[in-house]
C-alpha cells in the first residue's frame, strides 16, 4: 500500500484534498484489495476479517482516506451486502467494488443521531405506481453528516420509516428500513427532488466530502427496498420473518457491525503511530541537566514522562489483542457459509460496541498527550501530530456515540445477568440474595480485601480484581434498575439516577475482556508480561478509589498498585523503542521532522562546544 | 470590540488567514486599547490590570487574534517595557504601541524550549566596534516557533547567551539577556545574517504566523541589549546590579509573567464560549424517550450529560475567580509607580504558573468534553468549537509547558516550606518531627478521617480537606527531598523518583488557591455558593482515592461525595443557562448553527407529525 502513503499538502484547499483522496479511492480500487472482504460469487474473496484488518493498516496513513474507502465499502458496500438480496448484489455489487458506482450511507439525520430507532425520513409505498416514495418531512429530518454526500457519491443508502397503506387504508409504519436511492447524474448534479448541501470545512478528516440531504418526494421502484430481513409486495403488503419491529431493525443495524470494529481498528492505528512519533522524539529529547553529570536528560528517562506515555502505550497494546479478536470473531460468523448464530452474533455486538467507545476515547486522549509530549514540534503539521488529532476526534462520536454505546452495553449486561438470575432455582435464589448482603457486609467492614492479597503483576490477580469490579457493578447495578419495575415508579427517574453507574458497569465489563485478550497472548515475548501488567495496574489505578470504596483493596495496597506503575514505567523504559517498533508502521508513513533529532543527535563538535559554553559561564 | 469578532472562512488559505489577522491586529491598534498597558509617559495608561482583561476578552473571539496581540503587545512590548529603558522606551514604545513597529520574541529554541536558561544563540561583545554579535552557533540554538517571525514582524527581541571578552582576553558567559534585533527590511525581505523560514500549518492558530530564525553573525549596536537590569560598558565591562547569573535571569523572566496571566485568561474565555455553545446546545438537543410519557428527553436532562458538563462549568467559575486575583495582584505589582516587593513577586509567579497550567489543561479537557456533548454538529467549523479546540491546545505548551510550570510551583512550594522549618526552633523541631510520625500513625489507622466529618457541602469543610492534601503532600514531598542531599545519594534519582509526588503537591496547592479565589466571592449570588460546592467537590472527587489512601476520608465518605456530584448536578441543571449567560459572551460571537434549534424548537405541526408517526408505528 506504499502508494497510499499520502502527504496531503495541510495547506491545501478542502476541494483539492477531496480531489485527492477521491483519487486515492480510485487507486484503491484498483488495487481491488476492497473486494477481498465481498461475495465470491461477484469477485470478492469472502475474507471478511481479512478486509477490516487491512483497512486498520490505512489507519497509519492519511485518516480521510480510511473513512473515505469505509464509507464506500464499509458503509455503502456493507449495507448494499448484508441488507440486500440477489436482485441488488447482481446490479450493483460490481460497480460498488470497482467503485464505478460510489455511494453515502444515509442514516444519520439532525433531529437523529444516536436514536436512530426514531429517524423521521419517509419511505412511503405508492401501490399505483409500485414505488417508494422518499420524503424528508421536517428540517429535523434531513440526512446529515452524510460521507460522501457533497461532492462524489451517485447513490445513497437511505435509512427511513417504511409506510404501507394509501390514502385509502389506514397508513401502517413497520419501523426503520433502507433503500438505495439515486442521488446524483453521471455528470455530478443532484438529481430531481435531491438537495445536496455540503457540512464545509471540519475539525478533520477533510479530504472527506461529507454532506446533507433532503428528499421532496423522491421516487424508487419498490426493488429499492434492500429486502434481505423485510420486503413490500407490488401490491403494498408488508412482510417479514421478525414479527417484532424493534428486533428487526436491531437485526438489521447488527449486519453493520463491520462499520464500528473498522472506526476501532482505525482508532488503533492512530494511536499506535502517535505513540511511535512520541516514543522515538522522547527518546531524542534532552531537556534540564543531571546535576551529578551535567548533561542534559533524555526526556523520556524522566519519571512523568514515562507515566504519560508507558502505560498508555501498555493499553494500546491490550486493545489491539482485543480488536485481533473482534475481528476474527466477526470473520467466524460472518464468512461466506457461516452458520447464522444468533447469540454470538449478540456478544460480538456488545463487544464491537464497547471496545468502539473505549478503544476511541482512549485514541482521543493518547494523541492529546503524544502531542503534548511532543510540545511545540507536536503542534506543527509537519510533524503528523496534528491530522492524528484532528481526524481522530469524531470517532468518539460516528458509528456510533460512545457513552450511547457504552449503554447499550450496560443494557446486555444487565438482561444477561437477570436471564441468569431467573435460570436459578429456589435455593439459588436464596444464596444470591444472601450474596448481595454478605456482599454488603463486606463492603462495610473492607474484608474482602482480605482476600485480594497476592502478587501485584501476577494476571491471575490482576484478572480477578476487574472480574470482581465486573460483576460487583453488574449486580448492584441491577439490583438499583429492579426499583425501576416498582409499581408506580419513575421509570426515567430510576434509570437516570443510576446512569453513571449503568456506564462504570460498561466499562468494566470492556476492561476485563480487553485484559483477557492480552492475558491470552502474553506468553509470546518475554516483554508481554510486564507489559500486561503495566496495563492491567494501570487501569486498576484509575480506578482504585472505587477498588477502596468497595473493599476490593485497602488503601495502602492501592498506594502499592502506583507505586508498582511507577516500578513497571522504569523497566520497561529501556525497552520503549522496541514495543512501538513492534507495532510495524513503515518508516516512510512516519518520516517528519520531528524524528530528525535520530539522525542529528548532537556530533561531537557541538558538545565540545556545549561544554566550553558551560564551562565559560 | 464589535468590528474584532472575526469569523474568518475556515477554507481560507493560510496566507489569507494570516493577511486577516494583521489587518486585525492594525485594527486593534487604531481602538488604541493596547496602549492601556504602557506607560502613561509614552502615551499609554498605564492599566496593567485593564489590558489583561481586556485581552481576555478577546478570548471569546478569534484565537489567532488573540496570541497575535499577545505576541505584539504582551511579548514584544512586554520585553521592551519591561527589560528595556529610556533609549529603548523613547525610541521605540509608541511604535511599538501603535503596531507601526511589528515584533516577535525569540526566546524558544529547537533545543531549548523548557530549559530556556540554557539557550545557545550568544551575543557576544566586540568592543572594537561596540556592537553585539547575534549569532546561532548550532543547529538546536535555531529560534523556533516564534511568532511574528514568518511573516509580518520587523524586530525580534531576541534572548541570547551574552558573552563579554574578545579574542584576546578570556571570553566570559554572563547568562541569557534580551536584545532588539531588526530581522526584517521594512519592505518585508530578510536583513543580511537573517534567514528566516516559516513554520508552516499548524494543529490551530493559523492566523499566526510562526517562524524560524537562524542568526549568522548579526551585528546590533551596544545599545540594542535592553539593559534594565544589567549593561555592558562602551568598554566592554559587563555590570549588573544581580550578581547571581540564575538570580538575575529570573528576575527578567519574572518581570514577562504577564504573558502566562494573558495565556490563562485567553483558556478561560475559551472555555466559557466552548461551555455556552455546549450547555445551550444541551437544553434544545431531544434523544430518545422518556417511557412515561413518550417525550423526547432534552440531553441536558441527562445525569451524564450534566456529569460531563456542569462540574467542568462550576471549576471554569472557579477557574475565572481565580484569574480575577491574579489579574489585580500583578496591577498592584507593576502599575506605575508600584514598590518593587520581591516576596510578592515570587508569589504572583508562582500562581501564575499554577493557574496557567491547571487552567489550560482544564481548558483542553473541557472544550473536547463540549466537542463530544455536542456529537457531529460539534465536528463542523461553522458551530466555533473545531476552532476552539484547535486554537486553544498549545495553550498547554506555550509560556511554559504545564508539566515544566508544575515543578516550579513545586520547587516554590518545598523551599518556602524548607525555610519555615528552618525557622523553628528546638523545641519546634521536635514538634515538626512528631507531627511527620503521629501524621503516619494516623495514616495508617484512618483515624484522620474522624476529624474530617461535616457537611459535604461548607465551604470551610472542603477547605480543610484541600488545604490538608496540599500540606501533607508538601511535608512528605520534602522528607523524600531531603533524601537527594545525604552523601552520596543520585540526586537525579531521588527527584525522578518523587517527580510524581511533587507534581501532586503542586496541582493540590493550586487546587488550594483556585477555591479560595472563589470562595471569597460565593456569597456574591445565591447560586454561586451551590457553584462553589460542586467545584470543591468535583475536585476532591477526582482525587478521592487520594484522601483514602492517606486518611482524611473513609471510603463511605468518598462514595457520599459523588452522590453529593451527582445531587448537585441535578440542582443546578436548571440554572445551567443562567450560568453560561453569565459569561456575558455577546450573542454575535455565539451564533452559529448549533444554537440554530433555540430558534426552532419543534413546532407544534411537528409534534402532531411525531404523534402521528409514533401512534402508526
Amino acid at each position: 500500500m506504499g502508494e497510499l502513503a499520502l502527504t496531503p499538502d495541510p495547506d491545501a484547499s478542502t476541494e483539492e484534498y477531496r480531489a485527492e483522496i477521491a483519487e486515492a479511492v480510485r487507486a484503491l480500487a484498483r488495487s481491488r484489495r476492497p473486494h477481498q472482504g465481498f461475495d465470491p460469487a461477484y469477485g470478492g474473496e469472502g475474507d471478511v476479517g481479512g478486509v477490516v484488518a487491512a483497512f486498520q493498516m490505512l489507519g497509519h496513513g492519511d485518516l480521510s482516506l480510511l473513512v473515505k474507502a469505509g464509507v464506500q465499502w464499509g458503509l455503502f458496500g456493507g449495507a448494499l451486502q448484508a441488507l440486500g438480496t440477489a436482485r441488488h448484489h447482481d446490479r450493483y455489487l460490481r460497480d460498488m467494488m470497482d467503485g464505478t458506482l460510489l455511494g453515502c450511507f444515509a442514516m444519520t439525520e439532525t433531529g437523529h443521531g444516536s436514536d436512530v430507532q426514531h429517524l423521521r425520513t419517509t419511505a412511503t409505498y405508492d401501490a399505483d405506481t409500485h414505488e417508494f416514495v422518499i420524503h424528508t418531512r421536517e428540517p429535523g429530518a434531513r440526512k446529515d453528516y452524510i460521507g460522501g454526500a457533497a461532492r462524489d457519491a451517485r447513490m445513497a443508502a437511505v435509512f427511513a420509516q417504511l409506510v404501507t397503506g394509501g390514502p385509502n387504508e389506514v397508513s401502517q409504519t413497520h419501523g426503520v428500513h433502507c433503500f438505495l436511492v439515486p442521488i446524483r447524474s453521471e455528470a455530478g448534479d443532484a438529481l430531481p427532488g435531491v438537495t445536496i448541501t455540503d457540512c464545509g470545512v471540519k475539525a478533520g478528516l477533510n479530504g472527506v466530502d461529507n454532506g446533507r440531504l433532503v428528499f421532496d418526494s423522491v421516487r424508487v421502484p419498490r426493488e429499492a427496498l434492500l429486502n434481505r430481513y423485510a420486503d413490500v409486495s407490488p401490491e403494498g403488503v408488508y412482510s417479514s420473518d421478525i414479527t417484532n419491529e424493534t428486533r428487526r431493525f436491531f437485526t438489521m443495524l447488527g449486519t453493520l457491525v463491520r462499520g464500528r470494529i473498522s472506526v476501532a481498528g482505525g482508532a488503533a492505528s492512530a494511536t499506535q503511530k502517535a505513540l511511535t512519533l512520541a516514543v522515538r522524539y522522547g527518546e531524542t529529547r534532552r531537556q534540564f541537566s543531571d546535576p551529578a553529570t551535567g548533561e542534559e536528560v533524555v526526556v523520556l528517562d524522566y519519571l512523568v514522562h514515562q507515566r504519560k506515555l508507558l502505560p498508555a502505550l501498555a493499553t494500546t497494546y491490550a486493545l489491539q489483542f482485543a480488536q485481533n479478536d473482534l475481528v476474527s470473531q466477526m470473520h467466524d460468523l460472518q464468512k461466506p457459509g457461516a452458520e447464522p448464530d444468533e447469540e454470538r452474533q449478540r456478544d460480538l455486538e456488545t463487544r464491537a460496541a464497547g471496545i468502539k467507545a473505549i478503544g476511541t476515547w482512549h485514541a482521543t486522549r493518547t494523541i492529546q498527550t503524544c502531542r503534548e509530549a511532543c510540545g511545540g514540534a507536536g503542534y506543527l503539521a509537519e510533524n503528523l501530530l496534528p491530522a492524528l488529532k484532528a481526524d481522530t476526534d469524531v470517532f468518539t462520536t460516528f458509528e456510533g456515540d460512545n457513552t450511547v454505546l457504552l449503554q447499550l452495553v450496560a443494557k446486555t449486561l444487565l438482561s444477561d445477568y437477570g436471564r441468569r438470575v431467573a435460570k436459578l432455582d429456589l435455593a439459588g435464589k436464596v444464596r444470591f440474595g444472601a450474596d448481595l448482603v454478605a456482599g454488603t457486609v463486606l463492603e462495610r467492614t473492607g474484608a474482602r480485601s482480605v482476600l485480594r492479597r497476592g502478587d501485584l503483576r501476577d494476571p491471575a490477580h490482576l484478572r480477578r480484581l476487574l472480574v470482581d469490579r465486573e460483576e460487583h457493578l453488574i449486580a448492584s447495578g441491577a439490583l438499583r434498575m429492579r426499583k425501576a419495575l416498582a409499581p408506580g415508579a419513575d421509570q426515567f427517574a430510576v434509570f437516570n439516577g443510576a446512569q453513571d453507574h449503568l456506564l462504570a458497569a460498561a466499562r468494566a465489563h470492556v476492561d476485563r475482556i480487553v485484559f483477557d485478550a492480552f492475558a491470552a497472548v502474553a506468553d509470546r515475548h518475554p516483554l508481554l508480561g510486564r507489559v500486561l501488567a503495566l496495563h492491567g495496574l494501570s487501569v486498576i489505578e484509575g480506578d482504585r478509589a472505587w477498588f477502596v470504596e468497595h473493599g476490593y483493596l485497602t488503601a495502602a495496597r492501592t498506594k502499592a498498585v502506583t507505586t508498582a506503575v511507577n516500578a513497571l514505567c522504569g523497566e520497561l523504559r529501556p525497552h520503549a523503542r522496541e514495543l512501538v517498533d513492534a507495532f510495524g508502521i513503515p518508516q516512510n508513513w512516519l518520516d517528519c521532522p520531528l524524528l530528525d533529532g535520530e539522525r542529528t543527535r548532537p556530533t561531537e563538535a557541538d558538545e565540545q562546544h556545549a561544554d566550553t559554553l558551560t564551562a565559560v559561564g
